[in-house]
């Protein structure tokens, strides 16, 4: 690898946007790293990877996947297809030699996401899994504080995370519901986000009980021929037990009418309580027990410069990032560890950790509730 | 029983002030309702029972209790004293023949609880527990909201119930952490509270899987010379399913700094969410998928005129009702019930109802996470 | 004047029940107070009188208020009949020697405030005016921290007070609208409670500028004839100095769709910053400048014992008081001002101080927005 | 003009930096646009200039601020230099034809802006004032609802913009302190922000009363040698008409200890209200007066895809666009303008507009609150 850093993207979804617009950002931002070149992107067919070529501002395009995580003036490859293409993909462009910016979730199984684990271990290649919402700021002061001994011991965890882009009976069937295609439903979309949090500041699940439920059962059929099965949980919950001896629980939904992106937790300590909610992603809540009782109360930090790189985005505080800016620092840390050869973190390793999770909740719920061991 | 009604109260603690103050202010504020006597007001010793029958307004005081459950002159006793002399009191009162208020939980066991509840229907005396919370009119607006199908089918339910009186690892060791004097620690404190509100939302409970956790495994001796153990749970967390098939979570902590009194749940339909928090009393959220999602939004519905008895305390909305309100709306229905000879709720049974869902908690957990069923 | 305290109530609407309630709960949830006799209860016609006389627990009733308010067995004089009555009665009262509470404003104009103020005065009785929400404990925490410099010298002040009762264009026509009868429109009905906030914690103003609009210049007859003039103002504001220096502004609507009692304000001080919400009315915002800049956010203070007298109602923090909470501690306020000879606050030179704000302001408004002095 | 859009950059601090981002990000987060050449960054000294250049990805780099504004392969200027010196770089890029991006506020006078906005109208180049807050899709939104009924006819408005960077009595005396340097205080910082959004929601201003205060009359020297003065205002408030007969208030502060971007406003209509708040710049809150009664609050609308352009950065609502978004969006309206000949606003002339009504706002406190038509 030369410089400056030869970038593929796969895919140019939703995530493959923000993946585009963060290798694109990532010096302007952050400064002093090193340069990133937009060399190759790779959709289908051929036309629209020219035009979002154009778009992103990268220098070639194709519609040889296979091709393009082999590309000799590659270093990295981002990968932002459909969860099912996943493995394959990383597995050849690590194979090839490439650091690897993966999506979440990793893959469909997680005998998928380990082989893709091992490769990438075998291959000595760095790689990360999409992981955003622990790159926020807000996120990464509040293990600080924790770190500090702000909130004493932790002792209890409670997490959510909620959407609601399958509450409606009505919308049609699709892949999403289909197990073959999507794996897990909502855990495999959201929870495994809430899993990467909780993992943050509790530290790793050694246990856990679940629950789970298709809420809604059948879905129509968009050609208005009947309904078909969904396969898979629109809701799900378990109560865990951290290695640290902390308790706590995981929920997940994706019917949950309202909820857009409520990806929150309490984090309960001996000395206080910290907690978050992606929705207001800019702010924290932490609660002490300092000071005389009278004027005790949960505080609202707005996130500002005195938060970790916020201050590379914006000198003033309360201005606020937005969704997008949290995969620039995503990229900006899978860039320092190629550049200093530390792991990257959540590396595949990482996020194997917590897709074991997501997993051993729907094998609890499965078994009726039965304790898991991970 | 003739007119007016006569009430006796035993016990002048945190809840007997909010029973009689509700006793006195009931008629003031519904209107309507037949005269309230007070006409026995019992604690011990004398002196203090006397200081506080003049403060609260009583007819007489006493200090036995026996004597007071029993008086020839009184209909209805408020049982307020401490949990594990509720039994003894209220099989005497019922025994009496008196229409019996008791607070809750009714007893330390499921055992006295069924004896409690027994004697009063053979007895063929009203019983009203003091489950205050579900009197609120902005919960009972939510019920109205289900039962008008506003969020459609239920399908999910949450809830929390929290506080921070034991939060503090310093505190000294009170009865409060022996199972023999208190039973359960947060379930029977918080959580039955909780589930007369998933109750009143959801119907009953049919099984569930649970764990908890004592945080503070001992505490310091008041007078300094060691610690003692805390024998029962300071967080307690069930996954649920209910009868309806609605399926759910309900969770306590009476460690949980900067929860003064986070008693809040969220009920997700298939149309739409209803949320609510303790804290903000007077508040009810509400999310509709309907109208053009440009539009839509979690609506905050501050409690007014429009809803159930709030009108009886003021005729302008937003203008918030108190804690010590709800146990005069709970007073009021409690008397609704003895003159009309309807069943007040929730009564003995109901309360019974409840109960054994903490006891159900407490016992999965015992058992590891087992999946026990009501 | 004897013992008990025996009182009078004038009037049994909205305020006029609150009024019944606070006599009848003082001294059960305040302790030691004096005995309070609820004597005779004053409403026209008699058959209301005794009506409303039982359901509040009042000894006697009358329809005559000349008699009533100079009853040689009577103490204290509680008014709350609507505005323009308040002057006549108030004086009777005082010249009868009678302490008096009357409700706000004291009445229609200033030379009217100001014969009360003076005749209370000579006449050496006691007297209260209902501006209740300063005696909510959160208000009382705040005034407290202020003294104690918790957010340094004050500097700046903004204070709204709005509700939505004249919002609907399509409303008819009422007395309110009428200057005549109703004297101020929001300035009279809200404004007032504005300034005495704005006062308990900046003191006195000084001068100001001001503005004002009839937002709905019409309004239809409710007999469908026709459409008659809004003679006073749905919103005025006010740019004011304080005679310390702080300068600010008042504003208030009675025509602000969604306000249901927004009486909020934000005190800036140069160490940090205070803001309530009466919709909140049990929280208190604080920002203090100390401590590291990454931990500094607005704190919310749920009142709870710590906070004057809410332990009087309830020993549990965060249990939350309601609106008809703060009437008794107003009412408490007042009898210990009798007991103990001092002065009541607000008294009728208070009220008059606060009163002439508002007619500054409408002056003002009327002037073009000259600048008055007061 | 050719293509791709040539675009020089003068000034790399707070909002240079934004402009870089916008410059950069604008083709890939909108699509079809033009293409956009990053041509030449101007700062001083040439090494910084060079440093910034490449981490910013621009082809060139100079000090020659002259040079660089008249450049014959630039077509667009953005200017992001200090306040003072904004004229006399503007006027130049005008003069040499090109479309000019300039920071706000326009000049540190009325006569400066004047000249400058006549001098893009003689020049017929297109101009764009960085009034970015108000290309935020909430705040578009909260336009089209207006423009769609949806609160009836507009009756008041109220805003705020409030921050806390001169709010500390110990900060060093710098040139914001200084009206030759920094011209006006609050109001030309924040100020003129409110009253771009003030026009957007209720049009053009047509006079006003205001007040303004200097919190903090003097601040020590950085080297410890004494104090000077500060010359300028902390506070200004201004109640106002609009031409459309709205009246409202304006307020600014620039010492309100814990707001950090609380630019927020409340508009008041006959059948509803709109409110916002900067520091939850993703959230628009609407309250209309249909249906029944109990289920009518102030809903929390989250932006998303629905709301303008948030699709093109997010196709999932609630992930939430950031500051450096709302530049991106502005880059694209005046390029879109640049494209077909349209104009863009707010242009220079509009702009003037705003500024003047904050030159107004102190000619009218510096005059004892008289009222200054506009």
């Amino acid at each position: 690898m030369g410089t400056p850093l030869n970038v593929a993207l796969v895919g140019t979804g939703f995530m493959g946007k923000t993946h585009a617009l963060a290798w694109r950002n990532l010096r302007a931002v952050m400064g002093g790293a090193r340069e990133i070149q937009l060399e190759l992107l790779c959709d289908m067919p051929l036309a629209q990877a020219q035009a979002t070529q154009a778009q992103f501002g990268f220098a070639r395009a194709t519609e040889d996947w296979q091709a393009a995580v082999a590309d000799p003036n590659v270093d990295v490859v981002s990968i932002t297809t459909p969860n099912h293409l996943h493995k394959e993909m990383a597995l050849a462009a690590i194979h090839a030699g490439k650091h690897v910016w993966c999506e979440k979730p990793m893959a469909l199984t997680l005998a998928e996401a380990q082989e893709m684990s091992k490769a990438a271990a075998t291959q000595g290649v760095q790689t990360m899994v999409g992981y955003n919402y622990i790159h926020n700021p807000a996120f990464t002061h509040a293990q600080q504080l924790i770190k500090d001994g702000i909130i004493g011991r932790i002792v209890h965890f409670r997490g959510w995370v909620d959407e609601d882009y399958q509450a409606d009976p009505n919308l049609a069937w699709t892949w999403r519901a289909k197990l073959a295609d999507a794996g897990l439903g909502t855990l495999g979309d959201l929870g495994c986000h809430l899993v990467s949090m909780a993992y943050g500041l509790c530290g790793p699940v050694e246990s856990l009980i679940a629950d789970m439920q298709t809420v809604h059962e059948t879905r129509p059929l968009a050609d208005g021929t009947g309904a078909a099965t969904v396969e898979n949980e629109d809701t799900a919950t378990a109560l865990v037990r951290f290695a640290s001896g902390v308790q706590g629980s995981l929920s997940t939904s994706r019917s949950a009418w309202g909820r857009k992106n409520r990806l929150a937790w309490e984090v309960h300590g001996t000395k206080g309580m910290l907690c978050f909610d992606q929705e207001r992603m800019n702010e924290l809540q932490l609660y002490v027990n300092e000071g005389p009782k009278r004027t005790q109360g949960f505080k609202t930090i707005l996130t500002g410069p005195e938060h970790g790189p916020y201050g590379q985005f914006c000198p003033a505080p309360g201005h606020q990032l937005g969704f997008n800016d949290l995969k620039i620092i995503e990229a900006a840390r899978f860039v320092d560890a190629i550049q200093t050869g530390t792991d990257a973190h959540p590396n595949f390793a990482d996020a194997l950790g917590f897709e074991k999770v997501i997993h051993a909740m729907a094998a609890s719920a499965r078994a009726n509730g039965s304790r898991v061991t991970l």
